[in-house]
């Protein structure tokens, strides 16, 4: 995977991105949010088929969907009642469609897999939704500077002085030297997004919040790894040119997006 | 399976039950609550073992109990930051518990079914919780009538009466008429609860509420039928004489339960 390659699908990338961030209405940040959720869920259920775990994609959508309407309509509707929805859609559905004796032996991981990877991406990737419009769009620049930096500094710093293994079965590239690198270059990026966008803001508190919040995005990336190495595979599929799929983009949002908002939410102001 | 056996174990634990649901102080509540979730969801993960599908049980257990201090300390925690702490968990215990290469062929169905059975028993019925110290002890037994006498109502309209098979995969025995008889007494049952312990309560709601939560309880008994006929076993333990185990008492409850609660908060009054 090449500079050359990477370089053009980012730039084009990170400047509709940040039309959306910036200028994008609650409808239309909700619809596409919505569809880069499905389309790395869609990947996560691509993954799973390869292990015959007949993951039903059509109904995973949509519990993605449902729990991405809790978000949207926050004022109105506890999230619970979302999560309830999903529970008994997925009843609903399974009582409708394993009908034959044929299904029987795949039902009950079908049934596991498909809940968990729409709870897995769609509850914790619509916290972009809520970082963007309960905080605004440089809330949602600083969470994308501590990880971009952070993950920036974890590779280049794991390639220079890397020695000592981390989750050798999940990520075998992964070492406690670049994991420190990310982390500090997570401070740096939270150290940036500070200095240029929230001046106002306490700065100690910026920093900690890029270190912590790097902490625990390293952690989604093995996890994901060892989902794809659990059926054999590297990228969970190549849509975008050079980067993987959705789902690799996404990785380390998944468990960063949530905790970030949590840390706004609790510790912020 | 007898009455002569059903009867002295359905006496016991019915005379436990109503002291604790009566009198139990929302500690012990809560306790007692979270060892029944605990055995209904080491009963589901035996199921899944027999798949093969090797469920995680302490991990289960512990995200389960997660979920439920999400209730306990419901004033004071946003449930979805529970939510978020059970993913968080699921990823530490992962990156530190499938760290070789025996590991992996497994470790896609293990996660999934161990957060499934989690949410699947943890979140639902955790909301006997909020049903008695929200609302109180009567309307712990409003619902108990309803399901009790429902539940009744549908095993012998449906012997008596039942041509017309509704699940013929999950529940052979399960008949639309059986089912009709279900939603009739448990309106029935909802009428007696009314009269005898809500008396200033509005009765049609009242009878509403009864026909709707039986109708979504009679959904969560043929789908735990699908996850045991798809392992090939008829009850989930016989560690309660006659009746089956935990996991099978509490069926009926699982999605009632929380239908129930939101009835209540969004319909009541």
């Amino acid at each position: 995977m090449t500079i050359n390659k990477r370089l053009p699908t980012a730039i084009v990338l990170l400047g509709l991105l940040f039309l959306l961030i910036q200028y994008g209405g609650r409808v239309l940040t909700f619809l596409v949010l919505q569809a880069v959720i499905a389309a790395a869920l869609v990947e996560f259920y691509n993954l799973a088929a390869r292990k015959k775990l007949h993951p039903q994609k059509i109904l995973g959508i949509i519990l993605a969907l449902c729990l991405g309407l809790a978000f949207f309509f926050r004022a109105e509707v506890q999230f619970e009642l979302a999560l309830f929805g999903v529970l008994f859609l997925t009843g609903v559905y399974c009582l409708f469609s394993f009908t034959r004796v044929e299904h029987l032996p795949y039902f009950f991981q079908s049934v596991a897999v498909t809940f968990f990877g729409a709870v897995y991406l769609g509850f914790t990737l619509n916290h972009f939704f809520l970082i963007r419009f309960e905080w605004g769009p440089f809330y949602v620049y600083f969470l994308c500077s501590i990880i971009c930096l952070g993950d920036t500094g974890a590779y280049y710093l794991g390639k220079l002085l890397g020695r000592r293994k981390m989750t050798p079965l999940a990520s075998p590239n992964k070492t406690w030297e670049g994991s420190a690198g990310g982390i500090l270059f997570g401070v740096l990026g939270a150290w940036a997004a500070r200095q240029i966008l929230l001046p106002d803001a306490n700065l100690w508190r910026a920093l900690l919040i890029g270190a912590l919040v790097h902490a625990v995005a390293q952690m989604s990336d093995p996890l994901e790894s060892l989902f794809k190495r659990a059926v054999g595979v590297k990228d969970s599929s190549n849509i975008l040119p050079g980067h993987g799929g959705f789902l690799d983009r996404m990785d380390s949002f998944v468990l960063a997006a949530p905790f970030f908002y949590f840390l706004l939410r609790y510790f912020w102001k």
